[in-house]
């Protein structure tokens, strides 16, 4: 689609460059005001301005460049103007480099049976106190100012994954509407805003609200609606299908999406950006990704294995400069209950996944993207130990559906 | 009482040296395979391998030289064998500084209508899966030389704070046999053993059995049977009257006492070592100690504090090298439930005693220990932001009695 002129993308402090591409994967670079980033990148969700289980300074060991903050909460409570008064999100979670607000929508789309949606906006009762509260494209644009993260996410109506193409397009009519009042709201001057598209798994109509959401003047443009309970291949085959459709100029951010298979998938499609809940919350059910497959640390062979979550990882857990935590030690600590287990296996998965990135910018600045993404999928398949995928939802077989992973 | 020859403290590589003395106040030098270790000092306690919430490092941050870990836990799970199979409790927990260990027997005896003591040991049933179990002097020992801490403690029986001076006596007399049976044991050549006195707050008592207990060959003596429910002036009187009668030449530990006023009292009476798991207890409470008393995080002034906990604190999280943690922030994350604060509170806490003791043993060189006390606790009075303490008790006025805080 055509590229807009540079006039209209307007947020002093904020650009992209594309540095080399194969294929439609993109290795590209993203200045914000705290953080120069290189893409594809991982974000790391901050969902209550806290990483779960894990300090800024853990967070940046990682490598992770961004970081994920939820308007939703954070609106609720501390509330957004005492992260205002207490110098903005940055300097109230410590988080140096840069971060990247969503807008609160799909918090509350979720909150099915607590809301009533109109052409204004939402009505709904807080998770926290069931008081009534209201949320309009103005009012997330407004409380994400307060907040002042780098980049600002419009706020879009995110139907659920099994709608019909009837909501979805009706879903796609209203975030195109709330869109523009998002933009015609002031903001902080250095924070950028992007747009969502939705559309579901239709192609069709992910190309109709592509043109429609891509046209505005967002300085970057993000596909949501995804990873929101439909197949892996239907997701897999939207993102091939709209990702290399998307304005080339501006960064494309996928969102709520994690899962190694995901993030390879995308970033072949030429997506940027990515954030999700994962890393932490499979830290929480004693799960490690590793470059050889899954490790279930409660698993009885751990309970002596004096080596490290994966031998094969750098990060500061295994064999970084931090000294190893062996399988057998965070076993024990895992299934006795204590927090340090959760602390280090989520440093560890949030640390794989910003490798995992990194690894595949590598690969496609040397023209190798696809092989990489192969060898690495073939490499954990093998490796696997918490029993091979069901294909249709990636869940080891036999494991239960998991709500949406999304945030 | 008469010190035993040198000859008789045998163990190779742990050695003990007074600096010097104030009134019946020490400072001196713990030498022990691990660690030089400056007393007085504070030991966090590890029950199960872990600091609660605090990484191996994070805990050598406060300044921590030496480290509890408790026995009957680590016994039941993961096992003493597993950990001696993975090169014993320093590097299966990563801590590499001085360790000490618990006999287990405070846990065993804590486990009331669940046990059954004999004159031989006592038989009881896990409180992690009700299996039956028994502990006696021997195991202890033998569990304690698996684990391989630089110290390990002899196993005793204490009675609760409120027992009959008849239980007393029999849990004396049975301590004393079992510490003959505990010395008889084979154990690692560079482990130290500890003896134990008992004899709750009968001052003859404590003499009586200090004899006994003292004139063993021990490597340390320690007090048991102290903060188990006693009023704190009953602690305090018999801290006092018992302490400058135990054996000078070797290092003296007061067992499961934290709180700023029983370590102050304990180092003036002349005691070397203090354990205590407060620090992430009242951290999991939300209350932080500080210079000018005790704050807590959940306050509604803390809202809007952009201040650390503590701004006469050099610690890690206040002024010290990692950066300030608001108490804005750490109310938030308390209030929201994120493990961070539970963290940053906990290593507050133990760099707070960790500190405290460290000062007094300034005071102490400096010939001013009693002046010392006198300021920090006035001042520690005065600004406390959780109400005046029940002089009785110590707990803020109206507060429910907390179970015993030892371990």
């Amino acid at each position: 689609m055509p590229e807009l002129p540079h006039a209209m993308m307007k947020t002093p402090g904020f650009s992209f460059a594309l540095e080399a591409t194969d294929g439609d994967a993109r290795a590209g670079t993203l200045v914000t005001p705290h953080a120069v980033v290189e893409t594809p990148t991982f974000m790391p969700v901050g969902t209550q301005g806290s990483v779960k289980g894990i300090t800024a300074e853990e967070v940046a060991a990682t490598g992770a460049g961004i970081v994920l903050g939820n308007t939703y909460h954070l609106w609720l409570r501390p509330g957004a103007e005492v992260v205002k008064a207490l110098g903005g999100l940055h300097r109230f979670t410590r988080w140096p480099r840069a971060m990247l607000t969503d807008s609160g929508g799909f918090q509350v789309f979720s909150l099915a049976g607590l809301r009533a949606i109109d052409d204004d906006g939402v009505t709904f009762r807080s998770h926290l106190d069931g008081s009534a509260r209201r949320m309009t494209p103005e009012e997330s644009v407004r409380v994400q100012g307060l907040l002042g993260a780098d980049i600002a996410m419009a706020f879009d109506e995110c139907p659920p994954g099994d709608a019909d193409r009837d909501v979805i397009r009706r879903a796609m009519d209203r975030t195109t509407a709330w869109a523009a009042r998002c933009l015609a709201v002031e903001r902080p001057p250095a924070q950028a805003l992007f747009g969502i598209v939705q559309g579901g798994i239709h192609e069709d109509l992910r190309h109709e609200h592509l043109q429609a959401i891509g046209a505005m003047p967002f300085d970057g443009v993000a596909l949501g609606g995804l990873s929101v309970g439909e197949a892996t291949a239907d997701m897999h085959r939207t993102l091939a299908a709209v990702t290399p459709a998307m304005p080339g100029d501006r960064p494309r951010y996928l969102m709520g999406v994690g899962a190694p298979r995901d993030l390879i998938a995308g970033a072949l499609a030429g997506v940027d950006m990515f954030d999700c809940v994962l890393p932490t919350r499979n830290a929480r059910n004693g799960q490690c990704l590793t470059w050889s497959g899954r490790v279930n640390i409660k698993q009885a062979r751990n309970r002596l294995d004096a080596g490290p979550i994966d031998p094969r990882c750098d990060g500061p857990c295994c064999n970084g400069g931090g000294g190893t935590y062996s399988r057998a030690y965070l076993r024990h600590l895992y299934v006795a209950g204590e927090m340090v287990a959760l602390r280090v296996m989520s440093i560890h998965n949030v640390h794989f996944r910003v490798t995992l990135m990194r690894r595949m910018r590598e690969a496609i600045k040397a023209g190798r993207a696809a092989a990489f993404a192969r060898e690495t999928l073939d490499a954990m398949r093998e490796g696997d130990e918490v029993g091979p995928a069901d294909p249709a939802s990636g869940r080891p077989a036999g494991a239960p559906a998991p709500r949406p992973a999304r945030r």
